[in-house]
Formats: C-alpha cells, structure tokens, sequence
C-alpha cells in the first residue's frame, strides 16, 4: 500500500487529495500539515488516523496537541518550519504530496527529495524560486516531480511514451481568469471579494487572486521551464475561456499534443497519486455533443502586465523570480487584507522587480534570505 | 539504413511518402507499386532506384519493361497480384507503405506481415474488411501496424506511454466536408468536380469523394475498432470543420489526449516512417494566435447515413462491413464515371447491406468472394 504525507491538507488541493483517497481505500495516510486550521485538521485525523501531524503555527500546535490527548488518539503533534520537515520526511511515506502555498514550501521539499520521497506539486512557487536547486536534486536522487496544477499535469500526461522527442514549445492555456477583456481602468476597483469569484475553477484564495491578475500563469511559465526544460521563449501562453484544455505540447514535427478534460483538480490529483495508472474518475466527463466551439486568444499583456513581466523574471533569470514570486505573495496578502489596491498588486512586484540586484545562480539561503526581505519589507508580518 | 517497400506509389500517399524520403534521404526505397501509371512511376525510379517494380496493369507493365530497358535500368517489373505480393514481401524492405486504395490490398498486405514487415497502413480497406484476420496475424507476428490515416495516427500517437490504460472511448473527429450542412435535397445534383473539393486536406480521388458522403469517416470507426480495439458503441465522431484536431482518446479517468496540427498528410506519413522519432516538419506549424476557435458539432446523420449505416455494418459484423466498403468501392467507380448520381452511393451500400445474408468470422477466402461478388453485381468491371 503507496503511503503519503500531505503538506496543506486543510488547503483545496488537500482536501481534494484526501477526496481521491477516501474514494479508493488503498493509500495510507501517514502524515498531514496544516498552519493553523484545528478544527479541519482534527477531522482528518479522526479519519485518516496518519502517525504525524504539523501545525505551522505555534499556538494552534498547542491547542491541537490538547484535542488528540482528549480524543484518546495517538498522533504525534510537531510545529513550526522543523516540525513541515518533519512531515516531509515521515520514513514510512513514499510520497509528499506538497499542497500548500508560498515559498514556505521550498525546505520541506527539498528535505523530502532528499529523503527520496517522490513529490506530487501542487506548491509551484517552490519550483518558481528555486528549480534550479530542485530539479538537479530530483535527478540525482531519482525521485520522480509528478506536478498536480491542471497545466503541467497536462503536458506530462502529454509527454508519456515520447522518449527522445523533446518538446519544441509548451502551449500552456488560461482561462484569463474572471476579468479577461476588462481595461486596466475597469480593474482599478476590484475587491477580494470580486477576484475570488474564478469562473472555472475552485480552488485556495492565493491562487484565485494570482488567476484574475495572471501572475498565476506568469508562475506557471516559470514553473513549466523548470519541469520540462523548455525555455520561455519556447513556452506560448494561450487563452482558453473554457479551461477545456488543460495544456499543449508541440514537438518537433509539428504535431500538438494537448491534454483536455473538465476543469476539476481531483483529475491531475489522482493522476499523480497513481501515475502511471489511470482510473476511474472522481469528476464528470467532457461530452463533446455539447461543446459547440472551443475559443482561443491571445493573452491582453498591456492590461495584465503580469504575464509579460513574469517572462521578464524567468529570462533575467537568478534571484528574480524569488523576487517576482515574493513581492506577490505579499501583495496578495495585503490586497486580501484590504490595505492595497487590486492593481498595486502587480505594480508591487513590477517597482520590487526594478530595484532588486539579480544575484545569479542563488543558493537556497539566497533564496530564502530574497524572499524573506522582500516580503518583510512589503509587510509587516514576518511569515517566512 | 531502413528500407521500405511503397504500394500505391503514384497516388498522394505514394508520391507524399517519397516526399519525406526525399527530404531526409535516409531511407531506401527498395520496391514501388501503381496501377497503370507508367510515366510518373518512370520517373520515380529514375529518382529512386528500387529493385523491384509492380505494374498492376499487364498492358502497363509491357510498356513499363520497354522503358526501363530503353533508360538502361535494372529494375525488375512484375504485374499483377502476385507482382503486388512480391513487391509486398522484397526480402530487403523492413517496412511496406500500403498506399493503394481498396480491398486490393488485403492479400498483398497479409503476404507482407507474413513476411515479417512493418506495415505502414494507408489502406484502410485492409482493415475495415480483414481486420479480423490481420491484427491478430500481425500480434502473431510481432509486426507493427502503423497507421497513416492522420485521425489513426494521432489516436496512436495519444496512446504512447499509456501503458496499461486502455482507451475508454476514441473520438474520432471529421472535417464534414465540403457538403457539412446541406440538406439530402440539395445533394442530389451533386457532381464528381463538386464533391472532389475536399475543403482541407489534398487526397486522392476516392478518399475525397467518401469524405463528402462519410462513408470514410464510417470505414475509420471500423478501422479504429481493429486499430485500437475499441468497440463502436465507444467511437464517437466528433465534427470538427477546420480538421485541426486530428482525433482524440479518452482513457476511464476522464482524460482525453489529443493530436493537433496543420491538415497535411506529410505529418502522419512522417511518423510511421520513423516512429518513433519525431523529425522537422516538411509541413507548416499550426499557430495558435491566428487560431480563433475550434468549432465542434455533432454529425448529421440524417441527411449523411452513411455513418450509421457504418456503425451498423461493424456492430453486425462477421462479412457486412466487407459488403459496405465493396458497395462503395463500386457505387465511387460508377459516380465517379458519371453513371450514377451523388446520393445513389449511399442507396447502394444500404441496398446490398439490406439483402446481404452475413456470414460470421469470414475466412480471407470468403471476405474477398464477398468483395468481388458485391463488386461484380454493382459493375461491370471485374477489378477484383
């Protein structure tokens, strides 16, 4: 029986992952992480009964090590950075499914690939900050990167069985999110509660907000250079209302290959907890009888400047996109906060991105330390 | 160096695979096929040098023989079927390319596996009435089947790397052609230089004309189901006017995969030559920021039945799909000669289906009885 530690299991992906779980009994649980959600998480452990669990946050450790003592039930409650590390590097787990969000995730991760724990990403500004350390790592130690977002789920789907052929260029499709077509004047106003209105898809507050600026798709672009290899000027991102399809290679000969199917993350989920077995599905089919056309644009790059400036980021290359991936998690910090507006989100990390001094090739400590002060100086909140 | 055997040489499939060998010119072309085309095929084997040429013709192969000797050559002529067998099982090919058109090539092409070769199939009739006695010759044989069909090859190309996944459903898409959306009374005056107007793809003339009336689309969900073995009740056509989509799958978790590029033969042909390489194209890349949409409708069966006329031949099955492909084979011939008019095509598959008495796992003996029978009644001709 596979065993997984689900980092984030309270978040969308975690809780879907343990949906796909629960549908078919045959992987254990051994370990779940969560910041500060007692309550959820408390459920899962009655059901799951996984030997280990994270609380992020110190307090909600506490106050949940206090809950399982009076539930009469035997798992071990650890916190902080140390205690994700933990949880990332269970010994009984063949797999890390990484669900959470943010840069939080870079240690861990790497923690579990050295632990040689196969890794299913969902936690793609890991990937964006610092691919250049994990993807070499995942090689050497032979661990497999199986990625949960819909778009990389699709070209890897699509790359099965290819062999030699490298892709010539990855075609990663966008919804454009809820405000495609809309002037940057008619952005201006947008609360958080208009941006986590995603028309396709359900999913974690951070990443609905990244959806409707599209600095999700400027991190999907860093993320698939580092996955697949390909260059961003190879990498062609491509509005697809709909969300049908998830994502399309072109190989060398001319042929596309894509990847469609409902927009339902249960489906790239349960595709990486079992690659390469498919099964049965959890969600609904695409029925083609009722799909009149499928439409196809060109990103808006003057109104959503995000994309262009996160093609920027990954060609200059370095410490840029920590920075590119940082100032935007602070941003949307502060926007969900309501202390800044919709479309200072991306000039944040546009006036971020114009001041910093590109180390290249950054350690991990780099890293960290780049994202760390980035996100200090845009918040007052010190959560790295 | 890979040598090939081509069978239908002069046709389009025929002159586009000596297309693609000529372009990379690492592959020798060892024996070539056409009916009666003596100049063309002249030429060809000035270019091309093969040991071994069919003239299908015997007057042809006379003159042939004249000119080959005139030109000093060395190229041996055979004629006939045993010229086409021969040509079919030339000890130095490793792979024949079927590019004729017919139930012709259902001796040939069993004689070639047999031979232990690797067949490129352009020649769906093989299949669509033998392919019962030719997957399971080919499985024995340890031979590769692979496809040319543009909607075959890209189903085939989805499949690499699956593995154990079976396909749960095959969508095959269709252009429609060049008479989507007209109604049965305003096909009746149709002539052959209408209906030789296939809006896409550049084929030879019996393909285009049973583009136009579906009987080729009908001839592909049978050839799918030997392909792939898919039953029919799992082979949904999908129209799809701009043939971008080159066909899809749809494995049991709910995702489809699916092939996409230009509507250019030389693309599949390609693939089954060097498969499983993929090459620069000889072909233009599909570029998605001039793509608009991608529209897609449901088939009009009323108004075109011979797909259910198809559906219903493959699902009885036994020697009724031989009936349908001879009656069309024939009905093209006379339509085509201006003896009989567009929509009397289609009367004459379900006219000799209606009075056909079937006859269950059909021996090669009796499908091409079968074939030559239906053939004879509807022609004067005796091709066969």
């Amino acid at each position: 029986m596979r065993k997984i530690s689900i980092l984030g299991s309270t978040g969308s992906i975690g809780t879907q992952t343990l949906d796909v779980i629960r549908k078919y009994k045959d992987i254990e649980v051994v370990a779940l992480s969560a910041d500060k959600s007692v309550g959820p998480i408390t459920e899962q452990i009655k059901e799951f009964k996984p030997r280990l669990v994270c609380m992020y946050s110190y307090d909600a450790a506490l106050k949940l090590k206090e809950t399982i003592k009076a539930l009469g039930l035997k798992t071990e409650v650890v916190t902080g950075i140390q205690g994700l590390i933990d949880c990332a590097t269970v010994p009984e787990a063949d797999m890390v499914v990484t669900a959470f969000v943010g840069m939080i995730g870079i240690r861990p991760t790497i923690e579990a690939i050295k632990a040689g724990k196969d890794i299913a990403l969902a936690n793609k500004e890991t990937l964006v900050t610092a691919g250049h350390i994990i993807m070499p790592l995942a090689k050497e130690k032979n661990v497999k990167i199986l990625p949960v977002d819909s778009e990389h789920s699709a070209i890897f789907q699509c790359l099965q069985g290819e062999g030699e052929n490298k892709p010539a260029a990855i075609l990663l499709t966008a919804s454009g999110g809820p405000f495609r077509g809309r002037k940057k004047e008619e952005l201006k106003n947008i609360r958080p509660e208009d941006a986590l209105k995603h028309p396709n898809w359900s999913m974690g507050k951070k990443i609905t907000i990244d959806s409707s600026t599209m600095v999700n798709k400027g991190l999907e672009v860093m993320e698939a250079k580092w996955l697949f290899g390909v260059e961003p000027d190879n990498i062609q991102v491509v509005i697809q209302p709909k969300s049908i399809i998830h994502s399309m290679i072109e190989f060398t000969d001319g042929a596309v290959l894509a990847q469609l199917g409902v927009p339902d993350m249960k489906l790239p989920i349960q595709y990486a907890l079992y690659f390469p077995e498919r099964r049965m599905p959890t969600a609904e089919r695409l029925d083609f009888t009722k799909l009149s056309s499928i439409d196809i644009f060109t990103p808006d790059n003057e109104n959503f400047p995000a994309l262009p400036l996160a093609y920027e980021a990954i060609k200059t290359g370095g410490s840029m996109p920590v920075v590119y991936n940082a100032a935007n998690e602070a941003a949307v910090r502060k926007f969900l906060n309501r202390e800044i507006g919709y479309l200072d989100i991306v000039d944040t990390i546009k006036r971020m991105m114009d001041k910093h001094v590109v180390i290249p090739d950054p350690s991990l400590d780099e890293v960290l330390k780049i994202g760390e002060e980035t996100e200090r100086e845009l918040s007052d909140l010190h959560t790295l």
